[in-house]
């Protein structure tokens, strides 16, 4: 079975950060190749896409994890897609994404 | 496709709450009329009920959202139903009920 | 129906394990026998396996309730399962048990 896991991230405390990199980490190395990861940014959580990337981060992405951050975040911090990371995706809304791929059969995971 | 969400709330602070009816009301925004969404507030969370309303909780229960509370935070505090925003409606058991929603299918948000 | 619950705890503040402890005692009374219960500690929040149990612990793991310990946890710390409550079941990774289980159709609670 391949799994579908979302990851919520609300907040920017860089020990949380990287709580939540790690976990994703170990996530990914459980359940093996083929399992889709998405990171979904939202709120303070946005840091982790407009800091400097940390090594964990790029090497989630280069392994095929997503990033996934929030338009209303954007807009109400003033920022654009330049300011995140190259690899960021963005959807309209981060929390509204969570809804629907819940409803698509996707896990969630608030760490 | 109508999307149905559970927001739970189990923490006091005003910038908490405040955070979680923004995102309440980015979800309804995003998602579209017909979107159900309750917030269930148990524990701390039911200071949401408490306190004197915000204008964004006016707004999102005019909306249609729905403010749950968990009766058994209710006993353990000694409130009653007179002591809650006259809009809320009692569940038995808060997690319980966040419990029963998620096997009806609904979404879960943890904001 | 048989309801079935997952109860992440990634905290180790006491008054956090207790709150959990306390949402998970009121969650089997709402739901009734045959409810199952698997309490998933990983990071920080292992402390609930490797502390004194207190009796509320006890109490559920007695009723029914599973204590689930996340391996790559233990690792990081240099802890084995001597050093955990004897009740306790290790699981290989404490997220990847969050999401398999939720696509086997059990619901997830943050507290």
């Amino acid at each position: 079975m391949t799994h579908r896991a979302l990851i919520h991230l609300n907040e920017a405390a860089p020990e949380k950060i990287r709580a939540v990199l790690q976990n994703t980490t170990n996530l990914l190395a459980a359940l093996g190749p083929g399992t889709r990861v998405e990171l979904v940014a939202h709120g303070p959580g946005i840091a982790v896409a407009t800091e400097p990337p940390t090594e964990q981060l790029t090497a989630l992405l280069d392994a095929g994890a997503s990033l996934c951050v929030c338009r209303n975040t954007l807009t109400a911090r003033g920022l654009s897609e330049a300011d995140l990371h190259p690899q960021a995706e963005v959807v309209p809304s981060g929390v509204a994404h969570l809804v629907v791929r819940q409803a698509e059969g996707w896990a969630y995971l608030r760490p």
